[in-house]
């Protein structure tokens, strides 16, 4: 099934609202073999909406609108939509008894424009929306399907989970099976890793395809297959990601698509091992993303963000004389508050930063990007001086996936380690 | 200025990266006055890259593309391209030489892979790609202009600031006028501030208009006008901010958009204030937004992330008996950790959260979304318990943007304060 997404907006075309929500689409559909052909992003105008629609319709089966149905004036979906697939905009009592009920939960009172809402085109079918108060709107035309969605995330994803996906399975059903599988690889700029597996690669055959996905500090290898006999893809496409993974060896930091702060938090698991975190340059960036993962608390007891030199002597416990001596942008000080910071949250292993994310800060010799990177294991503690490139967003984001992926390294050091010793 | 963008890459199609440069350089055009008249985010095909264009070229001057030019196999972009504006395909030795600076800068070797990046288009003018290896690309036929960016999004926001932006204003002169005025409102629903200010809306004349961008917590006004006179513009949409802001009074976080961040650090700063933050459910979130500005060292001396009870009671004070008596998450246990944060981090101000951000260990009393936040600033601690519905991310963002948002209204009042004292 092909899909196209309609994202509708002009906040999101003047750059003030980064429009997420068709990728979280995207990321839904991929499981059901659903195939995005395209994401549209356009202005509040019904020309421009009009336009979009006849462009998606072309090649696509199945159309996605979010955003544009909210209850002021500067969205025109609505009626967009009623012109085009006809009928007229009348009050659905189904709609307003819902929307009385969602704002009822929320302690709030209903008022006329809300009440707005109710409002839909009778050429479509209402899905309540159960989770905020802009109804979800069927439309049907010659065989193909629109359905429009209010433009708020959490509304999207919730309303596509419960009731739009279904309702599309219900409807269309496919035949083509779609796989994916990933490896994640470290230590290897792109271009390397593509020589290093070019026979590999040039021995897939035309229903497997490779794709390169570079993040900070690793790059991601995805194959995408597709193919009538869904037992035979997943033999296949298992089967040469098992050869991939046995050429790269020791450059694979996990088999499979995982956020590293949830492959961190596994791998800690596994060996029943907590952590915690001292951070200075990286500002707590590395307990949110461990913190943003559902029963981290069972292995994170907790971190500091430590921003000046007197927290990372005082909490910490790193000597003054280190300091001065070296400069708290050292791989002698991430050593100390790694150590400190076990003693402090009662962890086997840490995790420290210390760096110069910038504009200023810099000095000739640590200048800026500089970042030293410390992690405590049962293995022992190792501590290293990056310098990342870019502006001070880049820095804490690549020191942050740095030390995320030094630690699981230290942490397959131990099973190295241990299955050695046997 | 007409602007279309186009994204490449099946990535940002199965939802594995979103796409945010299409919105980042909407940011970077909209002061010059250049209107993005869309987006479209496609497959690396042919086919469809060059169908993106046509339709791009239809309605826009300029067409931006980001992506598809990485050295490896599943990057066809250029090759698209050429044939789209004809020439062919040779290497540029200038090309050549800038990749081997980046590479050398980097400490790393070039490779047969990454030297075909120099292979491009004889119908295009390069522009050196400093911070990457994929050259940037100018094309133009018939007056219209296409500039072929890599996807990496840091070398993007790089170039187009460097080198894209003052091609084009070189390239391209406007004659009409565009600004943009924010207010960040807080106290109301969408629907009822709509109500509140709908006379003053109805009042604006044709060239202005009115955009609701709703964020959690709070709604973003954001008045846009066009106009070819550029001082009776900038002198209207003035006089129409300062009505509005009078209308909304208290409810005014902020005249202007800014991020909530940087809005609490520039309040700080106005009153040489310090603050440090103590999060359990919030994981270090706050303080990650905090550090994501320039010069937060001089504000925010630091935070702990209390993920556990002992650490709310070693590094915070926080007493062990009121932790039984109340639980966590409660009015009482923020406020102590709001006083123990500046104990330990030795600060005037101090922003504490405790809540369940789910998706489990809610109880029926103190259900997933109970969230308590603390704020103690010089005139005094105040701490609040809310509920903040959808999964975990939608809890902890909104928490957090609350706690920023509490922290700038009592600041407020410490201004209000002094002025009632005088």
């Amino acid at each position: 099934m092909n899909i196209s997404i309609i994202a509708i907006g002009t906040e999101l075309l003047i750059g003030q609202v980064i429009d997420t929500n068709s990728g979280d689409i995207a990321t839904r559909f991929a499981p059901y073999g659903w195939n995005v052909n395209d994401i549209q992003v356009v202005d509040d105008n019904a020309f421009q909406i009009t336009r979009a629609i006849d462009r998606a319709f072309e090649s696509s089966d199945v159309v996605i609108t979010t955003g544009g149905l909210g209850p002021t004036k500067d969205d025109i979906t609505k009626a967009t939509l009623c012109d085009y697939f006809g009928g007229e905009m009348r009050e659905d009592p189904s709609v307003l008894e819902n929307i009385k009920q969602v704002f009822a939960k929320r302690g709030l009172t209903l008022n006329d424009l809300t009440s707005r809402q109710a409002i839909v085109p009778t050429s479509c079918k209402v899905i309540q929306n159960t989770v905020g108060t802009a109804p979800i709107m069927w439309f049907e035309k010659e065989g193909k399907v629109l359905v429009a969605m209010p433009g708020v995330p959490f509304e999207t994803r919730e309303m596509l989970d419960s009731a739009v996906i279904p309702a599309l399975l219900d409807r269309f059903k496919s035949n083509v099976s779609i796989e994916h599988r990933c490896v994640l690889v470290t230590g290897y700029t792109e271009s390397l890793l593509a020589m290093t597996i070019s026979d590999w690669e040039e021995s897939l055959p035309d229903f497997l395809h490779l794709a390169y996905l570079p993040k900070p500090g690793l790059v991601r290898l995805r194959i995408d297959g597709t193919h009538h006999d869904k037992d035979y893809l997943i033999n296949e496409i298992d089967r040469r990601h098992a050869e991939l993974c046995r050429i790269l060896g020791d450059h694979v930091l996990c088999d499979r698509d995982i956020p590293l702060e949830k492959l961190l938090l596994d791998e800690l698991r596994a060996r029943d091992l907590t952590i915690s975190t001292a951070e200075s340059c990286t500002g707590g960036n590395i307990a949110h993303m461990l913190t943003s993962i559902p029963g981290c608390s069972e292995m994170f007891n907790g971190g500091v963000v430590a921003y000046s030199n007197p927290v990372k002597e005082s909490i910490l416990g790193v000597s003054p004389k280190t300091l001065e001596k070296v400069g708290a942008v050292s791989e002698e000080v991430v050593r100390e508050m790694v150590e400190g910071a076990c003693k402090a949250f009662n962890t086997d292993c840490a995790i420290a930063t210390s760096g110069i994310a910038g504009p200023s800060g810099g000095t000739e010799e640590k200048p800026v990007g500089t970042v030293c990177i410390g992690i405590k294991t049962p293995d022992g503690t190792v501590s290293r001086r990056y310098h990342f490139p870019g502006s001070r967003q880049r820095v804490i984001e690549r020191a942050s996936m740095t030390a995320l992926i030094l630690a699981i390294e230290n942490l397959h050091k131990i099973k190295d380690n241990e299955a050695d010793n046997k």
